[in-house]
Protein backbone atom coordinates (compact mmCIF):
# COMPACT_ATOMS: atom_id res chain seq x y z
CA UNK A 1 0.00 0.00 0.00
CA UNK A 2 1.30 3.51 -0.86
CA UNK A 3 1.48 6.28 1.97
CA UNK A 4 -0.13 9.58 0.63
CA UNK A 5 0.41 12.87 2.33
CA UNK A 6 -3.61 13.15 1.27
CA UNK A 7 -6.32 11.01 2.14
CA UNK A 8 -7.49 8.08 -0.22
CA UNK A 9 -10.61 9.22 -2.07
CA UNK A 10 -12.18 7.52 -4.60
CA UNK A 11 -15.77 9.05 -3.93
CA UNK A 12 -16.78 5.97 -2.05
CA UNK A 13 -18.58 6.14 1.61
CA UNK A 14 -16.79 2.55 2.42
CA UNK A 15 -17.99 3.63 6.19
CA UNK A 16 -21.29 3.58 5.06
CA UNK A 17 -21.42 0.37 3.42
CA UNK A 18 -19.38 -1.55 6.00
CA UNK A 19 -22.17 0.27 8.66
CA UNK A 20 -25.02 -1.03 6.38
CA UNK A 21 -23.48 -4.56 5.54
CA UNK A 22 -23.93 -4.58 10.17
CA UNK A 23 -27.24 -2.79 10.52
CA UNK A 24 -28.56 -5.22 7.55
CA UNK A 25 -26.53 -8.49 8.73
CA UNK A 26 -29.24 -8.23 12.10
CA UNK A 27 -32.09 -6.89 9.61
CA UNK A 28 -32.30 -9.06 7.25
CA UNK A 29 -35.44 -8.64 5.86
CA UNK A 30 -34.10 -4.52 5.53
CA UNK A 31 -31.62 -6.78 3.30
CA UNK A 32 -34.02 -7.57 0.44
CA UNK A 33 -34.45 -6.03 -2.84
CA UNK A 34 -36.29 -5.66 -5.24
CA UNK A 35 -35.37 -4.11 -8.73
CA UNK A 36 -37.41 -3.40 -11.60
CA UNK A 37 -37.80 -2.34 -15.10
CA UNK A 38 -40.44 -1.70 -17.77
CA UNK A 39 -40.58 -2.54 -21.35
CA UNK A 40 -42.40 -1.44 -24.37
CA UNK A 41 -42.60 -2.45 -27.48
CA UNK A 42 -42.17 0.69 -30.06
CA UNK A 43 -41.93 -1.47 -33.93
CA UNK A 44 -40.12 -4.23 -35.36
CA UNK A 45 -37.71 -5.02 -32.39
CA UNK A 46 -37.31 -1.55 -31.23
CA UNK A 47 -38.36 -1.44 -27.99
CA UNK A 48 -38.08 1.81 -24.73
CA UNK A 49 -37.24 0.69 -21.19
CA UNK A 50 -37.46 2.46 -18.40
CA UNK A 51 -36.30 2.21 -14.77
CA UNK A 52 -37.44 4.26 -11.58
CA UNK A 53 -38.47 2.43 -8.44
CA UNK A 54 -37.34 -0.07 -6.76
CA UNK A 55 -38.05 -1.72 -3.05
CA UNK A 56 -35.57 -2.07 -0.55
CA UNK A 57 -34.83 -1.33 3.47
CA UNK A 58 -38.80 -2.56 4.11
CA UNK A 59 -39.91 -0.08 1.52
CA UNK A 60 -40.90 1.32 -2.01
CA UNK A 61 -37.74 3.10 -3.15
CA UNK A 62 -37.10 5.54 -6.18
CA UNK A 63 -34.40 6.52 -8.53
CA UNK A 64 -33.42 10.46 -8.56
CA UNK A 65 -35.22 10.67 -11.88
CA UNK A 66 -36.61 7.88 -14.89
CA UNK A 67 -33.62 6.28 -16.67
CA UNK A 68 -34.84 5.71 -20.19
CA UNK A 69 -33.46 3.13 -22.81
CA UNK A 70 -33.85 2.82 -26.10
CA UNK A 71 -33.40 -0.98 -27.78
CA UNK A 72 -33.48 -2.43 -30.95
CA UNK A 73 -30.88 -4.66 -33.29
CA UNK A 74 -28.76 -3.17 -36.12
CA UNK A 75 -29.04 -3.21 -39.77
CA UNK A 76 -26.97 -5.87 -40.40
CA UNK A 77 -29.96 -7.73 -39.10
CA UNK A 78 -32.34 -5.58 -41.08
CA UNK A 79 -33.58 -3.56 -38.30
CA UNK A 80 -33.34 0.26 -37.85
CA UNK A 81 -30.74 0.78 -35.26
CA UNK A 82 -32.76 2.77 -32.77
CA UNK A 83 -30.21 1.91 -29.86
CA UNK A 84 -28.23 -0.33 -28.80
CA UNK A 85 -28.68 -4.48 -28.55
CA UNK A 86 -29.60 -6.22 -25.73
CA UNK A 87 -26.71 -8.30 -25.36
CA UNK A 88 -24.83 -4.71 -25.19
CA UNK A 89 -27.06 -3.99 -22.38
CA UNK A 90 -25.73 -7.36 -20.30
CA UNK A 91 -22.50 -6.11 -21.30
CA UNK A 92 -22.95 -2.17 -20.00
CA UNK A 93 -24.13 -4.19 -16.89
CA UNK A 94 -21.24 -6.24 -16.49
CA UNK A 95 -18.63 -3.85 -17.25
CA UNK A 96 -20.20 -0.84 -14.76
CA UNK A 97 -20.47 -3.55 -12.26
CA UNK A 98 -17.17 -4.50 -11.69
CA UNK A 99 -16.26 -0.86 -12.14
CA UNK A 100 -18.04 -0.05 -9.28
CA UNK A 101 -16.75 -2.60 -7.54
CA UNK A 102 -12.63 -1.28 -8.41
CA UNK A 103 -13.78 2.02 -6.88
CA UNK A 104 -14.93 0.48 -3.87
CA UNK A 105 -12.79 -2.18 -3.08
CA UNK A 106 -9.67 0.74 -3.88
CA UNK A 107 -11.10 2.73 -1.39
CA UNK A 108 -11.76 0.03 1.40
CA UNK A 109 -7.55 -1.05 0.77
CA UNK A 110 -7.12 2.49 0.46
CA UNK A 111 -5.60 2.81 -3.01
CA UNK A 112 -6.06 5.96 -5.08
CA UNK A 113 -7.46 5.63 -8.36
CA UNK A 114 -6.42 7.83 -11.03
CA UNK A 115 -8.54 6.12 -14.00
CA UNK A 116 -10.21 2.98 -14.68
CA UNK A 117 -11.42 1.94 -18.07
CA UNK A 118 -12.76 -1.77 -19.06
CA UNK A 119 -13.28 -2.97 -22.58
CA UNK A 120 -15.41 -5.52 -22.53
CA UNK A 121 -16.46 -7.87 -25.94
CA UNK A 122 -18.47 -10.81 -26.07
CA UNK A 123 -18.30 -13.38 -29.04
CA UNK A 124 -21.22 -15.09 -30.68
CA UNK A 125 -22.80 -17.47 -33.02
CA UNK A 126 -25.48 -15.55 -34.59
CA UNK A 127 -26.65 -19.20 -36.51
CA UNK A 128 -28.01 -19.59 -32.56
CA UNK A 129 -30.20 -16.73 -31.96
CA UNK A 130 -31.43 -17.58 -35.73
CA UNK A 131 -31.97 -20.88 -35.21
CA UNK A 132 -29.56 -22.25 -38.24
CA UNK A 133 -28.05 -24.98 -35.54
CA UNK A 134 -28.91 -26.69 -32.85
CA UNK A 135 -25.47 -27.23 -31.38
CA UNK A 136 -25.14 -23.41 -31.01
CA UNK A 137 -26.37 -21.42 -28.10
CA UNK A 138 -28.02 -18.25 -28.86
CA UNK A 139 -25.84 -16.18 -25.53
CA UNK A 140 -22.17 -15.62 -25.50
CA UNK A 141 -19.40 -18.34 -26.44
CA UNK A 142 -17.31 -16.60 -23.32
CA UNK A 143 -16.87 -12.42 -22.85
CA UNK A 144 -13.62 -10.90 -22.33
CA UNK A 145 -12.54 -7.81 -19.72
CA UNK A 146 -9.76 -6.09 -20.24
CA UNK A 147 -8.78 -3.20 -17.36
CA UNK A 148 -6.48 -0.36 -17.81
CA UNK A 149 -6.36 0.57 -14.48
CA UNK A 150 -3.95 3.52 -13.18
CA UNK A 151 -3.74 3.74 -9.42
CA UNK A 152 -1.29 4.03 -6.39
CA UNK A 153 -0.29 0.34 -6.22
CA UNK A 154 1.55 -2.27 -7.05
CA UNK A 155 0.37 -4.13 -10.44
CA UNK A 156 -0.20 -7.25 -7.79
CA UNK A 157 -2.37 -5.16 -5.66
CA UNK A 158 -3.90 -3.45 -8.75
CA UNK A 159 -4.65 -7.67 -9.62
CA UNK A 160 -6.08 -8.04 -6.52
CA UNK A 161 -8.19 -5.50 -6.73
CA UNK A 162 -10.17 -6.70 -9.41
CA UNK A 163 -10.26 -9.84 -8.29
CA UNK A 164 -11.98 -8.80 -5.52
CA UNK A 165 -14.50 -7.35 -7.31
CA UNK A 166 -15.53 -10.44 -9.48
CA UNK A 167 -15.72 -11.70 -5.88
CA UNK A 168 -18.47 -9.29 -4.82
CA UNK A 169 -20.24 -8.36 -8.36
CA UNK A 170 -24.02 -9.07 -8.59
CA UNK A 171 -23.59 -8.89 -12.64
CA UNK A 172 -20.37 -10.87 -12.74
CA UNK A 173 -22.61 -13.84 -10.47
CA UNK A 174 -25.70 -13.34 -12.72
CA UNK A 175 -23.38 -13.76 -16.12
CA UNK A 176 -21.39 -16.47 -14.89
CA UNK A 177 -23.94 -18.81 -12.45
CA UNK A 178 -27.47 -19.59 -13.53
CA UNK A 179 -30.62 -17.69 -12.83
CA UNK A 180 -34.36 -18.52 -12.89
CA UNK A 181 -36.45 -16.78 -14.78
CA UNK A 182 -40.10 -17.22 -15.05
CA UNK A 183 -41.88 -15.72 -18.25
CA UNK A 184 -46.18 -15.14 -17.58
CA UNK A 185 -48.30 -13.80 -19.84
CA UNK A 186 -51.28 -11.20 -19.47
CA UNK B 1 -54.79 -17.22 -36.45
CA UNK B 2 -57.05 -14.37 -37.81
CA UNK B 3 -57.46 -13.44 -41.11
CA UNK B 4 -56.96 -10.14 -41.60
CA UNK B 5 -57.79 -8.09 -44.34
CA UNK B 6 -54.56 -6.28 -44.61
CA UNK B 7 -51.15 -7.98 -44.40
CA UNK B 8 -49.58 -8.53 -40.73
CA UNK B 9 -46.65 -5.74 -40.20
CA UNK B 10 -45.34 -5.59 -36.75
CA UNK B 11 -41.82 -3.98 -38.55
CA UNK B 12 -39.77 -7.34 -38.77
CA UNK B 13 -38.81 -7.93 -42.04
CA UNK B 14 -38.74 -11.65 -41.43
CA UNK B 15 -37.70 -12.67 -45.11
CA UNK B 16 -34.57 -11.04 -44.76
CA UNK B 17 -33.66 -12.71 -41.37
CA UNK B 18 -34.83 -15.97 -42.93
CA UNK B 19 -32.72 -15.34 -45.72
CA UNK B 20 -29.64 -14.41 -43.23
CA UNK B 21 -30.30 -17.79 -41.69
CA UNK B 22 -29.69 -19.81 -45.14
CA UNK B 23 -26.70 -18.00 -46.32
CA UNK B 24 -25.26 -18.15 -43.04
CA UNK B 25 -25.81 -21.64 -42.13
CA UNK B 26 -23.19 -22.17 -45.36
CA UNK B 27 -20.27 -19.46 -44.41
CA UNK B 28 -20.06 -19.97 -40.58
CA UNK B 29 -17.61 -17.45 -40.06
CA UNK B 30 -19.61 -14.87 -40.98
CA UNK B 31 -22.19 -16.15 -38.55
CA UNK B 32 -19.39 -15.23 -35.80
CA UNK B 33 -19.83 -12.00 -33.99
CA UNK B 34 -18.28 -10.22 -31.07
CA UNK B 35 -19.84 -7.39 -29.69
CA UNK B 36 -18.45 -4.70 -27.18
CA UNK B 37 -18.75 -1.64 -25.13
CA UNK B 38 -16.32 0.80 -23.30
CA UNK B 39 -16.79 1.44 -19.40
CA UNK B 40 -15.04 4.55 -17.85
CA UNK B 41 -15.09 4.98 -14.21
CA UNK B 42 -16.26 8.83 -13.60
CA UNK B 43 -16.19 8.88 -9.55
CA UNK B 44 -17.59 6.81 -6.61
CA UNK B 45 -19.42 4.16 -8.51
CA UNK B 46 -20.54 6.11 -11.37
CA UNK B 47 -19.10 5.25 -14.65
CA UNK B 48 -19.67 6.36 -18.18
CA UNK B 49 -20.17 3.63 -20.99
CA UNK B 50 -20.28 3.71 -24.56
CA UNK B 51 -21.36 0.95 -27.54
CA UNK B 52 -20.69 1.66 -31.05
CA UNK B 53 -18.20 -0.97 -32.83
CA UNK B 54 -19.08 -4.83 -33.29
CA UNK B 55 -17.86 -7.37 -35.93
CA UNK B 56 -19.48 -9.65 -37.72
CA UNK B 57 -20.23 -10.57 -40.99
CA UNK B 58 -16.50 -11.28 -41.68
CA UNK B 59 -15.95 -7.21 -41.03
CA UNK B 60 -15.83 -4.68 -38.53
CA UNK B 61 -19.47 -2.79 -38.04
CA UNK B 62 -20.94 0.25 -36.25
CA UNK B 63 -24.23 0.97 -34.79
CA UNK B 64 -25.12 4.44 -36.60
CA UNK B 65 -24.23 6.44 -33.64
CA UNK B 66 -22.67 6.12 -30.24
CA UNK B 67 -24.74 4.43 -27.24
CA UNK B 68 -24.26 6.57 -23.78
CA UNK B 69 -24.96 4.84 -20.12
CA UNK B 70 -24.14 6.20 -16.90
CA UNK B 71 -23.92 3.47 -14.56
CA UNK B 72 -24.68 3.96 -10.27
CA UNK B 73 -25.65 3.06 -7.57
CA UNK B 74 -28.88 4.86 -5.93
CA UNK B 75 -28.23 6.82 -2.72
CA UNK B 76 -29.53 4.38 -0.25
CA UNK B 77 -26.01 2.61 -1.32
CA UNK B 78 -24.73 6.37 0.10
CA UNK B 79 -24.06 6.78 -3.60
CA UNK B 80 -25.59 9.65 -5.96
CA UNK B 81 -27.40 7.40 -8.92
CA UNK B 82 -26.06 9.02 -11.56
CA UNK B 83 -27.55 6.26 -13.54
CA UNK B 84 -29.50 2.83 -13.25
CA UNK B 85 -27.70 0.15 -11.56
CA UNK B 86 -25.47 -2.27 -12.83
CA UNK B 87 -28.35 -5.03 -12.46
CA UNK B 88 -31.06 -3.05 -14.00
CA UNK B 89 -28.87 -2.86 -17.15
CA UNK B 90 -29.59 -6.90 -17.31
CA UNK B 91 -33.40 -6.58 -16.76
CA UNK B 92 -33.43 -3.80 -19.08
CA UNK B 93 -31.58 -6.51 -21.93
CA UNK B 94 -33.51 -9.12 -21.06
CA UNK B 95 -36.78 -7.48 -21.70
CA UNK B 96 -35.64 -5.78 -24.70
CA UNK B 97 -34.33 -9.01 -26.02
CA UNK B 98 -37.37 -10.96 -25.38
CA UNK B 99 -39.30 -8.20 -26.43
CA UNK B 100 -37.47 -8.30 -29.78
CA UNK B 101 -38.10 -11.77 -29.96
CA UNK B 102 -41.64 -11.27 -29.51
CA UNK B 103 -42.06 -9.16 -32.38
CA UNK B 104 -39.99 -10.94 -34.75
CA UNK B 105 -41.62 -14.69 -33.60
CA UNK B 106 -45.32 -13.01 -33.93
CA UNK B 107 -44.57 -11.44 -37.82
CA UNK B 108 -43.21 -14.97 -38.68
CA UNK B 109 -46.41 -16.66 -37.47
CA UNK B 110 -48.14 -13.93 -39.18
CA UNK B 111 -50.09 -12.09 -35.61
CA UNK B 112 -50.41 -8.70 -35.53
CA UNK B 113 -49.42 -6.81 -32.51
CA UNK B 114 -51.00 -3.95 -31.41
CA UNK B 115 -48.82 -3.47 -27.77
CA UNK B 116 -46.99 -5.62 -25.98
CA UNK B 117 -45.55 -4.10 -22.46
CA UNK B 118 -43.21 -6.39 -20.17
CA UNK B 119 -42.74 -5.57 -16.53
CA UNK B 120 -39.22 -6.96 -15.28
CA UNK B 121 -38.19 -7.56 -11.79
CA UNK B 122 -35.45 -9.62 -10.20
CA UNK B 123 -35.19 -9.72 -6.42
CA UNK B 124 -31.56 -9.87 -4.39
CA UNK B 125 -30.31 -9.78 -1.12
CA UNK B 126 -27.89 -7.37 -0.93
CA UNK B 127 -25.72 -9.00 2.10
CA UNK B 128 -24.64 -10.79 -0.76
CA UNK B 129 -22.86 -8.01 -2.53
CA UNK B 130 -22.12 -6.48 0.53
CA UNK B 131 -19.97 -9.59 1.96
CA UNK B 132 -22.76 -9.91 4.76
CA UNK B 133 -23.53 -13.82 4.05
CA UNK B 134 -21.13 -15.90 2.33
CA UNK B 135 -24.40 -18.48 2.07
CA UNK B 136 -25.98 -15.54 -0.16
CA UNK B 137 -25.70 -15.05 -3.86
CA UNK B 138 -24.36 -11.62 -4.64
CA UNK B 139 -26.89 -12.16 -8.41
CA UNK B 140 -30.82 -12.00 -8.43
CA UNK B 141 -32.60 -14.62 -6.59
CA UNK B 142 -34.85 -14.79 -9.21
CA UNK B 143 -36.16 -13.18 -12.26
CA UNK B 144 -39.82 -12.45 -13.10
CA UNK B 145 -41.01 -11.17 -16.50
CA UNK B 146 -44.78 -9.77 -16.94
CA UNK B 147 -46.01 -9.97 -20.13
CA UNK B 148 -49.28 -7.92 -21.06
CA UNK B 149 -49.73 -8.62 -24.85
CA UNK B 150 -53.10 -7.01 -26.67
CA UNK B 151 -52.65 -8.93 -30.63
CA UNK B 152 -55.10 -10.31 -33.08
CA UNK B 153 -54.65 -13.99 -31.60
CA UNK B 154 -55.69 -16.93 -29.00
CA UNK B 155 -54.38 -17.08 -25.81
CA UNK B 156 -52.77 -20.02 -25.84
CA UNK B 157 -51.42 -18.41 -29.55
CA UNK B 158 -49.44 -15.41 -27.77
CA UNK B 159 -48.46 -17.79 -25.02
CA UNK B 160 -46.47 -19.86 -27.72
CA UNK B 161 -44.93 -16.81 -28.88
CA UNK B 162 -43.59 -15.98 -25.58
CA UNK B 163 -42.40 -19.02 -25.42
CA UNK B 164 -40.65 -19.44 -28.45
CA UNK B 165 -39.17 -15.98 -27.59
CA UNK B 166 -37.70 -17.38 -25.15
CA UNK B 167 -35.88 -20.26 -26.78
CA UNK B 168 -34.70 -17.80 -29.14
CA UNK B 169 -33.13 -15.18 -27.17
CA UNK B 170 -29.81 -14.44 -26.34
CA UNK B 171 -29.97 -12.45 -23.01
CA UNK B 172 -32.46 -15.17 -21.98
CA UNK B 173 -29.71 -18.00 -22.44
CA UNK B 174 -26.83 -15.79 -21.14
CA UNK B 175 -28.90 -14.98 -17.55
CA UNK B 176 -30.41 -18.81 -17.30
CA UNK B 177 -27.18 -20.59 -18.27
CA UNK B 178 -23.53 -19.89 -17.01
CA UNK B 179 -21.02 -17.93 -19.47
CA UNK B 180 -17.40 -18.12 -18.93
CA UNK B 181 -15.78 -14.31 -18.19
CA UNK B 182 -12.32 -13.69 -18.50
CA UNK B 183 -10.69 -10.67 -16.73
CA UNK B 184 -7.50 -9.38 -17.22
CA UNK B 185 -5.65 -6.52 -16.03
CA UNK B 186 -3.44 -3.94 -18.00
Amino acid sequence: MTTTDTPVDNGVNVQALLDAREALSVAPDAAQFQWRATCEWVNGTHSHSTVEGFSGLMEEQSHKKVFNFDADHPEVFAAEDNGATPVEFVLVGLASCLTAGVASVAQNREIQLRSVKATITGDMDVLGILGGDPEVRNGFNGINVHYEIDADASPSDIEALVAQSQKRSAVYDIVTNPTNVSVEVN
